[in-house]
Parts: structure tokens; sequence; C-alpha cells
């Protein structure tokens, strides 16, 4: 059987302001047809179903990935594993663990792993692509990798260069051949030689390989890795799990699939075909893949772009207005504007640290934050208050909580709100609103069929989301927790 | 005596989006001494007192040019007068018609007109220079213009061409020259010339002549003119007055005081002197006035500059991060942010043009319009439904009044309430609310010594400013209309 891991990990600074720490690239939309994680799971769904697909991510994305994933089939229905990682340790760490999941369920699987952030089409070729290459991994006992032939010379990416060509392997559409090394980026003179020279592909980061396969050469490669993986394995599906679990992301090293593995083995072939494929690495990037004007700008949103050219614009609700723009990145969010020439995108991530070492939340968050049972946006906030404006889901409620450093007043702007405050419970229409005192059990709650607004403010010495004593919680968030399989997920097919 | 007219009309165009059409120019703080119209004010006060200085402004901003007037001094004290016009009607007609005022008072007075919005250094030589041409206007009956000899070649101003030198009047700060003919806006090659040949100066916008001599140019160059505001003069102080005035804003034609008199008249006479003179015409003038950093950077407020050179940034409370920007400009609000080429400042018109065109409240007006009793800042608006942040400043109250289509909500945040609610009276302290239904009298008053802030939730199928039932105001807005000696400004000294 064929599984896929999706590598969900990712930082969110380099398509800051747009992606955050705690909201990163994958969950951006650069299109309309949805996030690049959700359309990573999509093109491979009608080969893979959920139930042998698994995300691995941080605790601190676990809950926006499921939301996404939940908003995938409205909430119904299936959904993909989730690998939540107690740590982040790069790739080989992730995949070994993710594998040895798979490996309990189906010790002949081959595993498919790909990034949650690239874009990738023609659909039906990938999907072909992937079904010819687990085959060969099955059939061949070697582990493949997907080259890109490139079609300029990126500095950017890591490249293979090409051995014997494998004609056996190949068809009309994909061609075959063994990997004679990995290269590291390299300079623009030689990335030029390689585009010339048609014997170096980018390494695409996807691999394709049985499970069997890859310990074989994990236990080779990385012995101690494969060693300290071996307790693990056996708690797997006992309560000693988690334990293990924890105890492996405390001592394994940190080391990407590429540099532990593929770079030392002699069994990996690679596979091209006509895909296009576009790990999507900076806001330069925009340029390859979205509209332009006659000018050459990508324009969207609120915006006046006078004279300008070559420029991307980002926009949102605010108005922003260009004037003699060239080559140059405008993206606009709620609380942070980045305004970048184009060339120097890189240095984006330089914003993402300078921002950090301040502490500024600009760095971590969006103000509108999205939770399991809705959203909420900060309006305003001074000494002693803090404006949200909260919307809550039809059927979904908060949790049953209390805070002991502040007091709320709610007012329902629309829809209908039942209300929990102490031993009462209290329904809410349009205008009207409720004190919440501190150290008051409370809870709101949408019985309606329409999404319930309302307007919170704040008021006390300490204002901050973990002022928060939870009761009961729908989503589990009291006992939010890395996993292999973290709940409300572990149950196939429902 | 020496009076003084201050010209504060301006339409918010070329400072967008930090200046809007109820928000120009003269009320903007370049730097921190405060706005261009209260440091004009301060500039020629040990000169020329409150009493004497009259103000001329068009309806949409009086009420603004009022509070800055009232926070120059704490709300105490004398104010200057207010000549609020029907309608604008560029400098000609307002100086007629503010110069029939002083007349009224004076005979015999002598006028300075000024900008409300030019910088000009050092205080001394300025008041001295404008002493010495009130003196010459005096006794030599003739219309004074100060000329600025160019240090640059620019092509954005009119010039004096100067004539004859007139000795007898210069001293060892000033040269007084007659004006042998202005000259418009020249290209930047004549521009060039005239900084060379020294016999042209910059025409800096400032006049000063006696009432007598103004009106007696203006009969014999401006005959039509003159004779629409003898109706005008008649009724001055009489219950007539107002409508004498709109009836002369409707009729009188617009014209410069440039153009419609001293390009005519050959009773001009030049005087220049040791002072600095500014007219911060666009953001680019910015360069000119702003402390600049080792890469030539004016950067103020919370923005992250990396690797950029000689470009303006103006931030507010969001992060603002630029990167590799050279000549740029960018200027952040709550609601919109203009990125500009600094070469290409002057096209900021044609964004708050285009956005007039549809309508945009963004050319207008900010998301914070201050008040005579404080000020507003709308944090959110939807369907039904507008959340405003209110600030009353102590011993302060809106008016007494009622709404049609909406009901409000009020959360005390900061400060203590006095809210009157149809025949009730109620205290409010922090954390505490109320509603105040549709079509019921109302009130919030600030009793105390610290600002008052209260959050306003307002709920209905209208939720514009203009529905709104006044039935007390303590600033005369159920009143506000054009006039000669505007209240709350008419009692001198008090």
């Amino acid at each position: 059987m064929l599984y896929s891991l999706v590598m969900a990990g990712g930082s969110g600074t380099r398509f800051w302001p747009m992606s955050r720490e705690l909201f990163p690239k994958q969950f951006l939309s650069f299109e309309k047809e949805g996030s690049l994680l959700s359309r990573t799971i999509d093109r491979i769904l009608p080969l893979i179903p959920e139930e042998r697909i698994a995300l691995v991510v941080g605790t601190a994305h676990a809950s926006e990935t499921r939301r996404i994933l939940q908003s995938m089939n409205g909430g119904q229905g299936r959904h993909p594993r989730l690998i939540v990682e107690p740590r982040s340790l790069n790739t080989l760490p992730a995949i070994a663990v993710a594998s040895l999941a798979v490996e309990k369920e189906d010790p002949d699987a081959v595993v498919s792993v790909m990034a949650s952030d690239h874009l990738i089409s023609p659909q039906d070729h990938f999907l072909a692509l992937l079904q010819h290459a687990a085959q060969i991994a099955q059939t061949e006992k070697v582990l493949l990798t997907f080259g890109i032939p490139p079609h300029r010379p990126e500095t950017g990416f890591g490249y293979l260069e090409l051995g014997e060509a494998l004609p056996a392997f190949s068809t009309g559409l994909f061609a075959a051949a063994k990997v004679a090394r990995f290269v590291e980026k390299p300079d623009i003179e030689t990335a030029r030689r390689f585009v010339e020279g048609k014997n170096h592909h980018w390494n695409s980061g996807m691999f394709v390989f049985s499970v069997k396969v890859f310990f074989e050469e994990l236990e080779r490669f990385q012995p101690t890795l494969f060693a300290s993986l071996q307790p693990l394995k056996e708690a797997l599906g006992t309560s000693g799990e988690r334990r293990e679990l924890d105890h492996f992301y405390r001592t394994a090293s940190s080391v990407s699939i590429d540099y532990g593995l593929m770079e030392l083995s002699s069994r990996v072939w690679s596979l091209s075909g006509p895909i296009d494929w576009k790990d999507v690495g900076s806001w330069s990037a925009l340029d390859d893949i979205a509209p332009k004007d006659s000018r050459g700008n990508v324009v969207r949103g609120n915006a006046l772009v006078i004279d300008s050219d070559n420029t991307i614009v980002q926009a949102d609700k605010r108005v922003i207005a260009t004037i003699g723009l060239k080559d140059m990145i405008v993206v606009d969010t709620d609380d942070a504007t980045l305004i970048c020439a184009k060339d120097q995108a890189q240095k984006v991530r330089e914003v993402v640290s300078r921002l950090r070492e301040r502490n500024a939340v600009e760095a971590l968050e969006h103000r509108t934050t999205h939770r399991p049972w809705g959203s909420y946006t900060i309006l305003d906030q001074g000494p002693m208050y803090k404006i949200k404006s909260v919307t809550v889901n039809p059927q979904a409620r908060l949790s049953l909580q209390m805070h002991l450093h502040r007091s709320e007043h709610w007012v329902v702007i629309a829809g209908t709100a039942r209300v929990t405050l102490g031993e009462e419970e209290i329904f809410l229409h349009t205008n009207q609103s409720i004190d919440i005192p501190k150290s008051t059990r409370h809870r709101i709650e949408n019985p309606g069929k329409v999404p319930l607004i309302v307007i919170e403010v704040q008021n006390g010495e300490y204002l901050e989301e973990d002022d928060i004593i939870r009761f009961q919680d729908d989503y589990r968030r009291m006992e939010e927790a890395p996993g292999l399989d973290s709940p409300p997920l572990r149950s196939k097919g429902s």
C-alpha cells in the first residue's frame, strides 16, 4: 500500500508579514484554490486516501492544521493522521518516526514523502509519477527521489547529479536514472553549467521508498538514530508511547534526510517527468504563480497602483497606494507592512529576527487568531483593557473557563449566544450584553445556524491569553500534546 | 496697528494619507513643536496679539481649527478671530473680506497676510522683517511682498523680478526693491538662470499693506469685486451680515491676490532678509526639515529600516519594515499607506482624486475624528454594527442627543461617566455599561479629572454620523455656520 508523509513544519519567516511563527507558509493561500497545505493533500487524495496520509507538525501548528483539515470537507468525514512532534529536529527524525507508525500498520508499505508548501501541476502527471515511483521502490528496493530538470540557473536549490540511465524503468513520460551524487546549492556559474549540461536536476525534496528499505539504510548509515528508535517502536500503541516519543526527541540529533541518508546511500534512483514544480520560496516567487497586469504588476486587494512596474502589491482591508515603484514587493496585513526590493526578498528573515529580539508579537501571530470554535481579532488595547471581536461558528462553543485577573463584558453583534455564567444559563440576542466577573466559570456557545459575533471588552491588570483555567473543552485543548496520532484524528473514517 | 490674516484653507491632498480633506496640511505636525498652524500663530504672537489675528478657514475645517487654537493655551485665555468662509474662492476674495472686518475696527490698520502652512526661522529676524515692512507699508503707501533669495533652481514656486533697488528703505539686515514683475513657475533652465542672475526672488506668498492702500488698488484693478463688497461692508455687525456674506461668496469670482492685484499694481515693493522660509509642499520636503540617519533616511515611529537609503518612513502604530529602498517615501496611517518614489511625490494628488471618484472615506477623513469634547476612533464596522472608542476630555460633554436608527451600548474603560438617559442621570465607572435605546435622549459627560474612555457598540440599520438630533450642545454645533467672527471666539480676551 502507498502512504504519504507530508512534512508540515515551517518557521513562518520568509513570507512575513502574511506568515507568522504560529501561521507558517503552508497555511497561506497564494491562489484561490486554498492553502498550500490543503492543496498538497487534495493533490494526492485520488491516489492515497486520508487514512494513509500522515501530517508531521509541531505542537504550535497542530490546532491550525486540524482546523484546515476539518474545513477541507466541511468538518465531515475522514481526516489524515496528525503526528505532532514534541520539538522540531529536521526531516530525518520526523520521517523515521512517521515511517515507524506506518510500518506498524503495514510492514510492506511504500511511503512517499512530500513538503506541504510546494505547488505541483498537472495533477494527473504527478500522480502517475508517484505511482511509477512506488512500483520501482517496491520491486527494485531503492530510495527514489524526484528530479526536476532545471529551466533557469537557480542558486537556491540543491541539485542531483545523474548517473547511469535506467531505460528499463523509463517510459514515454518518465525518465529514471541512478543518482551519482547530491550537490549543494551552487554558485551562479555552476548553476549555469548545470542547466547547459543537462545532467543535473533540481532536488525537489520528495522521496519514495518502502519502509523496509528505508530502515535498512537507516540502520546502516545512522545506527545510533536507528537504535534509539527501537524503544519507541516497542511502545507504539501502548501507554508508554508518549514517554518514548518524548525521549526519542530529546536524544535524537537534528539531521536532514538528504544529508543523513540519501547522500550516503548507493541505492538512490531519480525519476523525472513532465511536471511543473514550484517551491514557493519567497515573496518574489509570486511572480511565477500569479496573473499580472500590463505593466507586470501582481495586484491584490484594496490597492491603488500608479505608474508602477513589476511590483507585487498584496493589500488587505486598508488602502495601499503605490506611486512610481519598480521591482518592489508590498505586503500589508492588519498590524504590519513589508516594503521590499524584489531582489532582496530573502532579507525578510532579518526583519523577523529583529522583531523576535524585541519580543514583538508581530513576529509570532496575526491580530486575528483562528481557534477550533471560530476566531477572534484584537481591535484595540491599552492599559487595563483589551477589546476583541469574537466569532463563534454555528454549533460551536468555547471551553468552560474562568479568568483570575480580568472581568469581561460581552455585547452580541450578530446571531444568538447561549451563555453559561456560574450555575445560570442565559440566551443573549443582538444588542444584548452581559458582565462576566473575575473568577466566575463561564462559557459562550453558538446554538444557532449563523455565525455569532460578540464584542468582548476585557478589564483587568493582566490581559494575556494564559490567564485561563479550562474546566471542559470540546477540542481537548486541556490535553493538547505531542503524539503519533493526535486526537481527534485517531479514529479512521469518522 | 498691525494685524495678521492667516490663510488656513488647504485641500489636504499633497500630504495624503496623513492629510485628508477634513484634516489638511496646516493641521499636521512635521516636527515636535506642534502643527504648522499653531506654529504660524506662535511665531507672530510677540508682535501681534491674538485679538489682531484672524484665521480664514472653510466650514469643514472650522471645528478642528478651533480645537487647535484652544489647545494652544490649554483652553484658557484669548483666541484669534475665526473667519469661516461659506465656500472657498481663492485668496483675493478671502483677503478682501478679512480686510473689511479689520478696516471696520481700525481704518488705519496695516495687515500682514500669511499662509498657515509655512515654516519660517529665525523668529526674531522674521518679526523684525514684518515690523519693517509694516512701517514702509504705512509711510510709503505701497503693497509689500517678501522675496526669498533662491538657493536652488526651484520650479515649484513663482518668482519676483526685482526692479529699482531702494537703499533708503534697506538696512543692514533687509533689502528693499521695487518689484518689476511677477514671474510664473519657471522651467528648470530659467530657474537656473534666476539663481545665477540674483535678480529674482521666490514669491513667498506673504504680503503686508495698509487696508487703505489695499482697497484703493482693489477698486482700481478689480472694480466688480470691490463693488460687490460694499453691501457686506454696510451690513457688518448687523443682522444682515450673514446674508451679505453668503451673497458675496455666491457672486464673487475666484482669483488669487497675486494674479488679481499684485501683478497689476505698480505700487508693489519687495523686502528680503536673512530668514529661512520653507513651503512644505510635498512629502519629499521632509528631507529639508527632519533629521536623518547615516544613510540619509528620515525614520519615525514603529519602523524597521533595513538596507535602505534616502528614504522617508513615517510609521505610526503598526510595524513598517522596509528592505532595500532607495529614494522612497513610505507613510502609514490607521487606514491607508502610501509608498511613493520621492521624485513622483506630486502624484499623491492623483491618489486622492481616484479615492474621491470611488467615494472612499480615506480621501475625506481619518479613522480618528477630533471633536471639541475629545475624539473617537472607529475600531470595526460591519453590517448592522459599528464599534467606536470614544475619549471625552475632563469636564467636557457631548451634546444632548438622540438617534432614530440605532441603539448604543457603552462600556466604560477608564475614568468616570455621568450619563443622562431620558429623565435619569447615572454615574458609570470602569467596567460598567449601559444600553441606550433608539429614540431616547442621552448625553455622556466626563465630570472627572482624567480622560474618560468609553467603548461604544452601535447596532442598527443606519449607522452614519448624520443620524443625530441635537437638543443642546456646549459647542454650538447646532448653529455651526460661516461668519466673520465665528463663535465661540467672538468675545475678545476671554
